[in-house]
């Protein structure tokens, strides 16, 4: 692992780390708040389509509230990336757009293993070179961050005490933001919808969703249907809808504090 | 005057506007952001060098603080901007660079009017657009901006009710981040230094100044000369030197809350 960058930030460092990664093959860049007075808990953000490590880092000012929660932060990459990876002209598609599931299908299959990489690569790295408590993790995500936070906490119910997620795409194998992504990928969309895996009696833990009724994207998202698979399977779960919000980071920035509370209290 | 975008951020609205400038005779964009409670008092932010009217408005995280003080937040362009405007393969000159004063030199001097611009071009139309009360103002800035910060508030002493800055240019007439430039647009770099503007008799609001030790550009920024100024005038005055901050918006955003009370206090 090497440090690309160590910026001090409300007190803690907020640092961006390069290594070679097992599960892609390839460099992967991620972010790393480690606040001043550490708990060791650690909330995980997954970002969007087009995204890198940097966009949440930069835009959603989750720092200022996981430093007084006492919170680390990791900001992992959406995707492999690199001259020799696959990629899509298409923004989401390929470089940018891991969706955060293992491909099987075509070329992607030898590098797009976004799911190995945030489950078992990452985590490996991030506790052996940081003090950090791996019994106390949470997620978060925004929008295709959100269906990844949804998914990985439903396929691995004991890791994270709470997840939530800022607009997530929520019910993939009904939408374009999904559907062609996850059938390329795996041929498999209904195995990474959150809504189908709630149905299925996947475990999730306690939930918080906030999404904005102005998200120029609300009619991907499937937000009612992943409420309604919460409703049915009496989940501990909020689903917030915010008046007037968009998809933007200026919506996540928003509701962060919000979420690192509910995340901050579970992982207490 | 054309709106852009605007997003809900914070229970108010960040928009982002465009307009044609008298004062640049160029169209000039600005972010405005308008606390859903609003007491009608305005905070400037002038940003740094190569920064558009997007970077603080994005990185800072002013906005949280100022829907809770019930302050609207500008956040003007640097420069001057197009194809038919001047520019400098240098990052420090031309456009991205426009150092808040009025040139008076060569190709400049037609559309670098950026004083014009941030003391009458933009106020008026801010104050006719907006439901902001001219009587309580505040300014701020990062780096290039916090020279413009500080010197627009000694040329305009009545305007101002407060004056801050994150790691300001504050002598630039001894900086090579300063003196080429204000040389090449105006031919007096003295006319425009806050330290000798201090020295001269001009007069401060009260001032608050927060300069990382970690600064990457710690030596550019004359902080002691400012200081040593602010000293041996009296005036009223904090510096804080804050240990391991550097130049970035992690900076900029740790000490965002402290800057944006001290204006609350005095707009208030």
């Amino acid at each position: 692992m090497k440090t690309l960058s160590q910026n001090r930030c409300f007190g803690g460092t907020q640092g961006v780390y390069t290594h070679s990664s097992d599960a892609t093959g390839t460099q992967m860049t991620f972010g790393l708040f480690q606040p001043e007075v550490a708990t060791g808990a650690v909330l995980w953000f997954l970002s969007g389509l087009t995204c890198t490590h940097e966009n949440a880092m930069n835009k959603a000012g989750l720092q200022a509230w996981a430093a007084e929660a006492g919170v680390a932060l990791v900001f992992p990459d959406t995707s492999p990336r690199g001259e020799n990876v696959p990629d899509d002209d298409a923004f989401d598609m390929g470089q940018g757009a891991g969706f955060y599931v293992d491909a099987t299908e075509g070329a992607w299959a030898a590098q797009f293993q976004m799911e190995s990489y945030i489950t078992k690569d990452l985590p490996e790295i991030v506790f052996a070179a940081f003090d950090l408590d791996d019994t106390r993790q949470a997620i978060t995500g925004h929008s295709m961050g959100g269906h990844g936070a949804l998914t990985l906490a439903l396929k691995e119910p004991t890791r994270f005490r709470s997840v939530s997620a800022f607009a997530p795409i929520c019910n993939p194998s009904t939408s374009d933001w999904g559907t062609p992504q996850l059938t390329a990928y795996t041929g498999k969309p209904a195995a990474h919808d959150a809504t189908l895996l709630v149905r299925g009696g996947a475990t999730l833990p306690p939930c918080l969703i906030d999404t904005g009724t102005a998200d120029q994207f609300y009619d991907k998202l499937g937000t009612a249907a992943f409420a309604t698979a919460l409703i049915d399977t009496k989940s501990e779960a909020t689903v917030n809808l915010r008046r007037g919000y968009d998809h933007s980071y200026f919506f996540v920035s928003t509701f962060a504090p919000d979420h690192m509370a509910f995340h901050a209290e579970h992982l207490a």
